[in-house]
């Protein structure tokens, strides 16, 4: 089959590889229909993260299951599917208490070791657990990230704590970060705030239903405080993963107020303000999200048209063009926002 | 003052009776600016309940803060307000535990006891705790429905435990019911059927928010069915009281979900069905909204813009004409929703 | 192999029955340590239900796995088990909500359908979802309860939301409620009165932590009267399912308050008290347990000498003899509190 | 009246200072019956934080109300009270939200601005709502600590956020540390392991019902493992608020795990696991309590036997020995643990 594999820093080719094959028997083999270009994907594309090279990435996919294995009971050949990124076996201590991010018998893939999902085909483990049933009346694009970026996002709200009437302050408008703000919606705050710089990304946080706040032009920090009467946001929604943006998340944020922070952190430490915390007595939630819990009232939700996620895609290109398609979505190219690769 | 008294079934009449004026060091005297005629207070003018006559009905008011008690620390004349119907003192058992609509000092007044509000001027017992600051961007209209019924009918919403994705059934769309219904949307769920026999009413809720189901033409149950895989709601919130609805109720939710009531419920027994309910495990909750917790945030929520609860409003009369006001909103003439009086 | 059979209204006999075998995949088949005999099984033996006659009864077991289907993947023979009464799928709606009580696919057996657990061996469906491992430290007495009364006495104190320094009664000190007794002490309260008319049950309640209030002999609620200032109780737990006791309930709890019942309510319908919960504001939850979320945190308390679950038994007796023990149990001869038949 | 003075590093003395008297008509003047010293006394004492010299010390305190201000309503002459370290207004959007730690109008004193309680006489601001009544049956000894330690110790395992058949390793003894422990029994638990090096402390630990692990004789992290199938703790609770104890909690937690903070933490900074933290999705909590929430469920606990908190009482003196009590304290000598100067 084609596979986009990844040959080096700012490389990657769509090459011939060998087919996946069930190897166990609680396995499914998809059709893949759609495979996002995931802003983890860019660690290993600009070589910030060196997992060498010849691999084929990608991990945010639907698809056709095109064979189970001997086991998989609740999926047959045809079926419509999304599914979780990393596959999670469902009866490990952390799969039992709704904590499949943690699982201990993961299976992830399209991160330099199983095969990803910017292919023709895709194996997937433990299918019962990992997958659910697109309904009939939704697109594949229409169902993608309720895999990935929407329920990371949905977690940084759900994990918010937030109550209605809170003011959410949201930091970073990318797509996790837009999918942050759509779901502090669902919560019924009296506002949410969309911090970030780059315009293109402010103007769909404001089509999308949030205050946009562009912090290369005006004190971000006076906004959060005039919607408060000078309190600081109730929750900060941090979806940047930066030192910088965890500070402004500090800032932002009242006494006695919430951060649930989502974007990748990739340094080991932060100078956490410990002091002024203990002060303020505030809670720092960070991590992972079980998009497991959250794929099936996610997709009910854009079903009835409650959200549209496919705001966020400005680019689908055929799985061919997957180089032109990195270049894009790595350089900002053409307001880009997010990228489709259509096997 | 010019005061709304009742004079017996049926009718109402504006009487000259005594200014109200300062009992107690907590107290406040609010010049009223409006006053809304409820569903409760046609028990009283249609004879259902007979707390004799001459006295002045009404308990959902806005007000201009006119005089304040030596104890009053919050509020001082000129203040604009809106306040709980009931006033609430703040220090009871109940007021701590922020179940203040069990609060054991509670003064009513509207109710056949102390003079309502649909009068020139109203005594409000303490002002503290009983008043919240009406935003400047507000007019009195916007304001005046979170001191009653826009907070009962969120009651019913909160207690109900949505969660995002869930189907909701709220039965009655009446001005309680239109704010359930409202509310329910303030929890993220998949979709709110707004279910009532009134095509009036079921085109307002139409335009706030949830999808009529008109019960006198189409079988309910079966819409709520086809919305759940046949499960049922996970939520239903019943603002009407009657044994019908509430039967209704159970008809409607699925095992494991919850009942959540509002109505007010005038008999003194129902006959429950405990052998299905133990088998489905619900819950079922019935009772008065503690309007003290949720005056502020749903303020904050009008002031945003993300509720208009002036859409219920379909008529407003001066106070002189209160009789003919109240026989519009008993006889649902013209399509009435709901009444104010304006002193 | 043997089995205990129901011959009628007051009879059971153990007769010789085919063994049970693997009908599906998801099968185990265990070889029986232990049964209790359970309330619920008397409503046959009295007579109160007819389910015909010659059936194998019983459904509160432990056990030691014999053979398990090709695709049990959490169990091997030899592994000491105890089980949720009736078996769940683990993958409907239901289980996925962690509302496994309300298993679509539910399998209950020794209720006059599939053949029970009073017997030699036993066919347990979906065996890696409906079993957990017995800790080696604990024997199948210490925890056979997890199954079925501990989790149901469990259930009630947990839906009925105890709060630190509540005050929480009790209804019926029987095999349930005294583990919903036990359960409600988990949950910080100050007070737990248990509340029944039986000395030997009383004596036990008090043993195991509560205060005894013999109902025969003074005013239950005016003992809950003093111990919360004339309020009544935050919690009601209800667990004895007659509407005299549901009544009781209603008399005990406080403005605000919560009443959980878990007794089996065998009536179709109570005359609820409809306009003074609407007052009150009261919470009514009442229903069977997902035994299935309990059994492994029980079994830790358990196995840390938090709670011992062996004080309510009071019989063993081998399974030859299971006339003698339905006697015993049913007619509450020699302070019989609980039974367990030993295969 | 007499008072204990600072007079400079390791120096205090009881000298005659000016009584209080009321300033504003919320205040109440307490003759103090007992007053702790707390840790938060040595920052002062030990020099470590400098405020000059000459003012009186001391925030945990009982007392006999004397005089009560126009506008105190709850309290009169005579009542035996104990209150919140640092008075809280009831009013401001904070105490309105449960969050009295934050109160914008807090009126803290003996931290170096107005006169503390380790005196005769002792001024409280909003007394109303700072204050509780002693229940009748309880000393001041047993009722003292439900104002800081005792409530600043529940603080950490409300926000634990435990659940029934955690694990809970407990960091610090001393005796925040040992009121944290002893609360987090209070959520059911399956261990509390109370980690410490001090014998004394852990003895107590012992005694107060937690599992005591000395981590200057054996490896703490292992036990922790031992007792979780080696996850780590469910929650962890810090009371120690040094940077080398913040770091054992986190290698203590477990993956998706909590960790509670309320260790006074004086530096400014601490170098987060960042990284770590995301990877394993953990939830970060820190901050001084809410007393005002936890004082009349804390003395209902104390008043029913469920805890004993003067266990923690190792020493008494009259406050004219308020020297020797520091030096006692402050070293650490014969295995003190509290002192309560009784003027």
């Amino acid at each position: 089959m084609k596979a986009v594999t990844l040959q080096g820093p700012g490389k990657v080719e769509v090459r011939e590889v060998p087919d996946p094959a069930i190897l166990k028997p609680t396995d499914a083999i998809l059709r893949v229909t759609a495979a996002g270009i995931c802003g983890s994907d860019l660690h290993y594309y600009s070589g910030r993260i060196d997992a060498g090279t010849g691999w084929v990435i990608g991990h945010e996919y639907t698809g056709i299951v095109e064979e189970v294995g001997s086991q998989v009971t609740q999926f047959k050949p045809g079926d419509r599917v999304v599914g979780v990124i990393s596959p999670v076996c469902g009866t490990c201590y952390y799969c039992r208490n709704q904590q499949s991010a943690q699982c201990s018998r993961k299976e992830p893939f399209g991160f330099g070791g199983d095969p990803g999902c910017q292919a023709d085909y895709l194996r997937v483990a433990y299918a019962d657990v990992t997958l659910e049933k697109i309904p009939d009346s939704l697109s594949f694009e229409q169902a993608i990230f309720v895999g990935d970026i929407f329920s990371t996002g949905f977690h940084a709200a759900h994990e918010g704590g937030i109550k209605v009437g809170d003011v959410v302050a949201a930091i970073g408008a990318g797509p996790v970060g837009l999918f942050a703000q759509v779901s502090a919606q669902l919560f019924g705050p009296a506002v949410v705030l969309a911090i970030d710089s780059v315009p293109e990304r402010l103007a769909l946080a404001e089509k999308m239903g949030a205050i946009p706040v562009n912090m290369a032009q005006e004190d971000a920090l006076a906004r959060v405080q005039k919607h408060t009467e000078g309190r600081g946001a109730d929750v900060v929604l941090e979806a940047v993963g930066l030192p910088g943006s965890i500070n402004d998340a500090f800032r932002y944020v009242r006494p006695g107020g919430v951060i649930s922070s989502v974007g990748v952190y990739a340094e080991t430490e932060f100078a956490f303000p410990m002091n002024d915390a203990f002060g303020r007595s505030l809670t720092f939630k960070i991590g992972v999200c079980p998009a497991r819990n959250y794929m099936k009232p996610l997709l009910s939700l854009i079903e009835q048209g409650r959200v549209d996620p496919t705001l966020v895609i400005t680019h689908q290109l055929p799985l061919a063009e997957a180089a032109r398609a990195y270049d894009i979505f790595a350089s900002h190219k053409d307001g880009c926002i997010k990228v489709l690769l259509k096997p």
